[in-house]
């Protein structure tokens, strides 16, 4: 059992946007380092691990532009985490996957925060982690999640956007906002301090405010 | 053999930093994707692979923080790269292995386009793809790449740099640099919009001029 002090999944599938998954990866893992370096002999912050429904075959998954990634679990034998992160990318496959529905289900219901990057948003719909109220996507999918889930307000003016009051639940906009969004959760998890100094050590020019949109 | 237009090779290496190589990885791929939503029928623009150097045992790449990848390719079995770029992370054992030293030279020196990410310019300089000239890297190697290689000119005003005037030579500073020097790169071998269009599927916030320097 991990010692840290919270455990972070980030769902793993075939055709996974790579930098959905990376993305959250570095700044959870590159906060546990900071961390630790400020505070030496402590528990690790941020445990990362991906993971995947368990293999038929090959255990690796295949990322949507081909890259291989040898997941760190299953879904049998993982423990709960405290932050749930579910990736995008082509979800087509996810999305006709019972288990791994009912896998995100289940590890929302005991996760502190679960937040989805890009398409991952349609994943926590169809899950029912999500029934109404404010989620973003990336901006090529937003007609898409308002016709497939016609409950949802589906903003288009957020790089990120918090679902409900309760700091629980998250959605992002596009691949490389699921970095803002892991920044913007190891705020709120960690401080403000462990964010920026997070965000310096990535080179990432971090906006803590969820309103800036680039490139539109 | 590949019919891609331009082929990428990425080195791949135990405790490369996760998003040195992602990053570059997101980029390229995005590229060819928008480029064949653009040109459909046409030849591929980019052929990503992950290169690492032939596997003694498990034949997976062990990122710093954990991330397992299974490499595309060997040093062996892998064509000359169009492009060449050579992630950071822990170096130490890469820059200790004679093997991945040749191998940077070798491909270095067959590409069109060589581009560190990170302490990838570690690599780079020890292997002797740069002497002296102008290069950078993560704000806080900059000490110890002047001391090592005090031939260099390492600068800390820049995102990214071209070294010498041919355009076959860039470094970029830490981490989350590589993606911007990755458009750079898109920009410089197949046009600006294809660049722009990229940035905007990540939705990543790209600024052309390499002086943007976040967060210092």
């Amino acid at each position: 059992m991990s010692t840290a002090a919270f455990r972070v999944a980030i769902l793993a599938f075939d055709d996974v946007e790579a930098l959905d998954l990376a993305g959250p990866y570095e700044v959870f893992t590159t906060a546990a380092r900071m961390h630790a370096r400020q505070q030496p002999g402590t528990p690790p912050l941020f445990d990362v691990r991906c993971v995947a429904r368990p293999a038929t075959g090959e255990a690796v998954v295949r990322a949507r532009a081909g890259l291989r990634i040898v997941p760190d679990g299953d879904f049998n034998d993982t423990a709960p985490a405290d932050v749930l992160i579910v990736p995008g990318g082509v979800v087509d496959g996810a999305m006709r996957c019972p288990d791994t529905l009912a896998w995100i289900a289940r590890a929302a219901s005991a996760a502190r925060v679960t937040a989805s990057v890009c398409t991952g948003a349609f994943l926590l719909a169809a899950s029912g982690v999500v029934r109404d109220g404010a989620v973003t996507t990336h901006w090529e999918d937003v007609d898409d999640l308002r016709t497939q889930f016609p409950q949802l307000d589906v903003r288009t003016d957020v790089r990120w956007v918090q679902h409900g009051g309760a700091g629980r639940l998250f959605t992002s906009a596009g691949i490389s906002a699921g970095i803002d969004l892991s920044l913007h959760l190891v705020e709120r998890l960690a401080g403000r301090a462990l964010a920026e100094r997070t965000a310096r050590q990535m080179d990432t020019p971090w906006h803590p405010e969820p309103q800036e949109r680039p490139n539109t």
